[in-house]
């Protein structure tokens, strides 16, 4: 007897012995249902975790992947000692067994002259035909000392069960089964089953059923969901070689990975053609996971052989990561954040080819809605506070920050009409125009860089100001919001979708769900052009590491510089330092180092400077510094206070003070204060950061200090943007050119035409009006 | 007795019991020398791997960790099946040991307890005190069963070898174990070698050589070293938990990981503070590392802990691969890719700082000296292009590019003096021009990028050309260029070098040495800030892949389409169709899908552009097309042929067009030919690629037919230069700011300055010279 197929209503090519009709008795959705989401997951106390052949087995299927192996053990006895109940659903005794067997036979051949010549025969000789099921039986015992030597590591023991179908077949077998497995995990122990193919009929040669009693000894689909039914476990993890489910056969243009895969979607979906033993193939997992998730199993379909994620990957799916294929049988809502992106991809495409007064006009209308809909606005922040203040874990500056007021919106209404000004002189300037030939004319015209992704956290008023400024550049926009300021985004949120939708673009800006990881959304790579992180560098620094091949724009630190020179008036020396380091300690535009050129150490100006910092700030020294007694060492020059802190150095000169900048710096914003010009002009060409100030505060580097009136971030990337970056930074350029009939051939040495690569006139006229030369 | 320390002149803080002075007596160098160099590596007949107890052992040291145990087991069984000889130093037996004895003695307390109360109490308990030995006893054969379980799984057989320093004392008894490693290794099987720590002293408590002790059990450094030399072993791997060497401890501002260790350079390292048991710590790995070396083994420490290379650390050392550190006693004459990096930095900025004039004079030294020099650089020509025939490997085209003639010498000649002309308005261009307030004066001005990395293919011709692209643009360049061409390269690289020293910054321009991987310096991420890939898609590719955190300028792939309109110009669409796809069919700019619109099916306009296409090229058609009957169907849409080959579609419109073309193409350059000006007008305004024309053809997407001069490539990214990308594509910008003892709080509400943010006309004066109001 085999094991027998699951039962479904869909057509079933594959159900062979679908006669055993009382298989199908089973207590479908007794212990409620199964989760909605991933991030519920974390909750799944039982879990099954099936390990099929290829995750099991290596490539050539003639011995274990030892090292995966042990790192799944790993993360099942991790996951046990939490207090979870798991269950390992194995295959692979057929692989243990083959090498064992073929290795026994072979060496029993020839294993003097193996061993006397030296050379590693046993490899080279052919692989002996060996019968599944005996491959089975020898290998059970092996597998099973195997998992256990590997579980004791982790002082977790474990237990073989073997079972067939007929254990599933009959009632009093299943509740035998069912009672010793509740044991089992009541005792802390990992019951590992397996098939008992040692019992189960040979292979039929030259059969079309011999396809099937493979399957039989080698898939576990359908065991590891009976039994996780059967189980009333939370969670199925079926671990093969496929990330998981495609909605049409992968490798074709147009197959999309499938996060979430619901029942009713099921029409949507193309499998591949099935090779003759296909019932191992997709549509088979397919068969079973619905099968458990319509008995109350959540399930996840990922690939356990992937060396990138082997290590974490059952680990990750119970942290309710993005990882392999989550079954729901709830479809949330709203759409998932990769409709979102093509929602406000779409949408974007028409804001972006909207006249500059629509999209000004758009800006002015959110504007106005963020005072005429005060009431409603403070009404869903006053949710938010009250959340924020009963949970009480947000310190006092956080509060201040999630806290809206009148006053607020009122300021944040005014910078959106100047964001809408700007507007009008963004996209679609042309930045050069040539003439390459008789009616052939290029024009390099600046166009949105696509869909952004803003990543913000306790400051709901950042939703308008970055919706503003993606609207004013024509991007699309995704937003991520904290969780704590969910109640005001969302209504922030509706506010500038009304405005959007006066000119049909309603979609362009889109809230993705609290509930996204970030992680998650930084690994949309194909579908999302830019992200720009908005709060601390931490988060900055968090979304570097994540992101995979998208550009961050942004910092994340900022160690800024202030040199004063031996020809420094006293003056401006303190003046300067004390707003640098002072006016907000906490800005990345702040001072962290102060160099000093060494005269002045014997100058009364030395002493001037001490004193007053020594009012302000804590002082951190080096070298030279700390030897004279000061109590503080720096224990770095790298530091990044933040705070009202801040280090001393002594440096010998201009140059010194550069090189010192060069090596310990972060390229953001550095200043000297001299009154003598050569020096202060060689600091300013030679440092080699973003904004390099003579006589005046790091704190001017800022967008709105510098006039570029909104300002996205500043950046200390190389490329692209650099410094305090405005609108502009939004934007990208493409070229357009327009012939009559034009090509390369004209050109050529006996061709008719010659290039002209005459520079015309920029002006004012938008892309679309054709010179008629 | 202690396993003894090693002989080393060195100042010898650990050496404890050198008294025995035969354990000097050993044949130094009787087999040859280390390897030079790591891409020798590949050569290592015989290795040994040790493996520290930080690597077998979990965080917790109370177990094994195996899927580290097992991956190492899978790599050590590969290099062996290669036909190397392996073996194994092993830590571990302790801990297997104390996890055994620690469950022994915990079951055999409470075993009835934890078993009914279903709660997991063994892992409550506190750990017994167990004495190292006997967990070494205990542990030794548990481990060695599991290292034979896993080799088995490999058909790898293994022996155990204990054993103590009296084995070495002695010379019979050395002879012995030699003899008994010999045959083993003959008989290819692996030998796992530990310290027979049962028959150690026991640890003198509260002595100070108590950690002695636990590192005699411990600390296989010293055993490893001395079975390498004695077994005469090509290299020894020793894998702990550290990456390798630092010139400082790690963590401190100035620490840099040393990539290769000369024994000379030891007295620029400084160790850490050593811990009391520190003799396990990284000098005794550097003392035991400079014995072997100096014994005839090349030695590589690395990190076996990092779980995203511990499945592949061993064979990427094998393979050359800069992983960990290498110890070579033979230093190579010029400086480490590093070093170069470091001097084209310094040497940059002078570079950048020179007058635009002096830069645009280098420029024009290197085109002359490319014709002056002309015999020079063709005999290395004829070297590369007879070492590449006598070869045979590389194809007609491949030689073609490979050599050079007076002709093309004198064009390049010709190329550089345009791009000297260019430098004149590069670096130090103001763009923008602010007056912030009164006496407060912004500048934004362009400046060099940094460091670029250029690698380019058999093409010796880049060279030049890209040196002077960077010397215009004032950035330092390192350049990787092929194998095939490295005596040509060497030539054009000193050519170039002795033009850059007229103005003293000969070392701007680096040439990196051909064993240098690609791969390797695309991990230089703190050093590199930009890399251009010039050469194949496939090259671009794998840079991107490889690029770490550096930008990489350039574009993978170009799936430029072609647009015929209903109302498209029978003339023009033949003339345009035929040069897109057959100018310079291998080219990113040319046609790989023709997009026709339906209306078009019906008209002899079809017929002709299918009687003209099969007369050039092959054909693929798809959808509608397929259905009648034409031979061909393609297999994507997405194909880059890159050849006389092309897919046709048939759209139903100008928008499906579109839609098309975001689908599937590469944003690249997409073409309309239509006589209808709105529906040009609106596809060049809709496609979001980096070029769009009308009736033009898709090969004038090129920086010199753009009429940008020089240039450096096509970019498809998204963020900072896009499409053809000319100098400015090199370029950045840095914000200037001059103030007179300016702060922020100064504008601050009862401040006494107002922002005045008046935009200045640009000019042309160079940065430096200062506005006197």
């Amino acid at each position: 007897m085999r094991f027998a197929p699951l039962s479904l209503s869909l057509p079933v090519c594959l159900c062979l012995s679908l006669s055993c009709a009382s298989l199908l008795q089973r207590d479908v959705g007794s212990h409620g249902s199964s989760f909605a989401h991933r991030s519920e997951l974390r909750q799944a106390k039982r879990i099954v975790v099936k390990l099929g052949s290829a995750v099991v087995t290596r490539g050539d299927e003639c011995g274990l992947a030892l090292g995966r192996l042990a790192s799944i053990v790993e993360q099942v006895a991790m996951l046990q000692n939490q207090g979870r109940e798991m269950m390992i659903v194995t295959s692979g005794a057929v692989a243990f067994g083959k090498q064992r067997l073929r290795h026994e036979i072979l060496l029993s051949q020839s294993v003097r002259q193996a061993l006397h010549s030296g050379h590693n025969q046993l490899k080279d000789m052919s692989l002996p035909v060996l019968e599944a099921r005996a491959c089975a039986a020898a290998g059970q015992s092996g597998l099973m000392a195997l998992y256990e030597a590997m579980f004791t590591q982790y002082s977790t023991c474990t237990a073989q069960v073997l079972v067939t179908n007929l254990d599933f077949h009959d009632d009093e077998k299943r509740q035998n089964l069912n009672s010793t497995l509740q044991e089992l995990l009541r005792m802390n122990i990992v019951p590992i089953i397996n098939t008992n193919d040692a019992v189960v009929p040979p292979p039929e040669p030259n059969s079309d059923l011999q396809g099937v009693n493979v399957i039989s000894i080698k898939d576990n689909d359908s065991l590891a969901a009976r039994l996780a039914v059967e189980m009333k476990a939370d969670l199925l993890i079926a671990l093969s070689d496929v990330e998981g489910l495609y909605d049409s056969p992968p490798g074709t243009d147009d197959a999309k990975f499938i996060d979430i895969f619901y029942p009713g979607d099921q029409q949507s979906i193309t499998y591949g053609t099935k090779s003759r033993v296909g019932i191992g193939g997709m549509e088979a997992k397919v068969k079973a996971a619905l099968w458990a998730l319509q008995g109350g199993t959540s399930v996840v379909i990922a690939n356990g052989t992937n060396p990138k994620v082997t290590g974490h990957v059952i680990t990750d799916i119970v942290e309710g990561k993005k990882v392999g294929t989550f079954f729901s049988e709830i479809k949330p809502a709203g759409p998932t954040v990769e409709q979102q992106t093509e929602m406000s991809r779409n949408s974007g495409r028409t804001l972006a080819s909207l006249h500059p007064d629509q999209r000004s006009e758009i800006i002015c209308h959110l504007a106005e809605l963020l005072t005429e809909r005060q009431e409603e606005i403070l009404a869903a922040n006053k949710m938010d506070m009250d959340l924020a203040v009963n949970a009480g874990h947000l310190p006092p500056a956080m509060l201040n920050r999630l806290s809206l007021s009148p006053a607020k919106l009122n300021s944040l209404a005014i910078g959106l009409r100047q964001i809408s000004v700007a507007a009008q002189d963004s996209v679609g300037r042309v930045l050069r125009r040539t003439r390459v030939a008789h009616n052939l004319e290029l024009e390099q015209v600046t166009v949105p860089i696509g869909v952004l992704l803003v990543i913000f956290e306790a400051r709901p008023d950042c939703l308008p100001q970055v919706s503003a400024l993606a609207i004013a550049s024509g991007n699309a926009l995704l937003l991520k919001g904290g969780k704590e300021a969910a109640n005001t985004n969302h209504v922030l949120h509706k506010l500038t979708q009304e405005a959007l939708s006066m000119h049909g673009v309603k979609e362009a800006v889109q809230l993705v769900s609290t509930r996204e990881e970030v992680e998650d959304l930084c690994r949309l790579d194909k579908m999302i052009d830019l992200i720009v992180p908005r709060g601390s560098s931490q988060l900055v620094r968090d979304i570097q590491r994540a992101a995979k091949g998208i550009p961050v724009l942004g910092h994340s630190e900022g160690i800024c510089h202030v040199y004063v020179d031996a020809n420094a008036s006293i003056d401006k020396v303190l003046k300067i330092v004390r707003d640098s380091k002072c006016d907000y300690p906490a800005a990345c535009n702040a001072m962290e180092t102060l160099l000093i050129h060494r005269d002045i150490l014997r100058t009364p100006l030395f002493d001037q400077i001490i004193d007053m910092l020594r009012g302000l700030v804590i002082l951190f020294f080096f070298s030279f510094l700390k030897k004279k007694s000061f109590p503080s060492e720096a224990k770095s020059l790298r530091t990044e206070y933040g705070d009202l802190e801040c280090c001393m150095e002594v440096v010998d000169s201009m140059q010194e003070a550069v090189d010192h900048i060069h090596k310990y710096g972060s390229s953001h914003t550095d200043v000297i204060i001299t009154e003598n010009e050569d020096t202060a002009e060689q600091f300013l060409q030679q440092l080699d950061s973003a904004c390099v100030f003579w006589n005046a505060s790091s704190r001017f580097a800022d967008g709105y200090r510098f006039g570029l009136g909104a300002e996205v971030g500043i950046s200390t990337a190389r490329i692209h943007a650099r410094g305090p970056v405005g609108l502009e930074g939004l934007l990208t350029t493409k070229w357009v050119l327009r012939g009559d009939g034009h090509t390369v051939a004209d050109f050529s040495e006996h061709g008719t035409m010659k290039y002209l690569h005459e520079n015309q006139p920029v002006g004012q006229p938008l892309a679309g009006q054709r010179d008629s030369n």
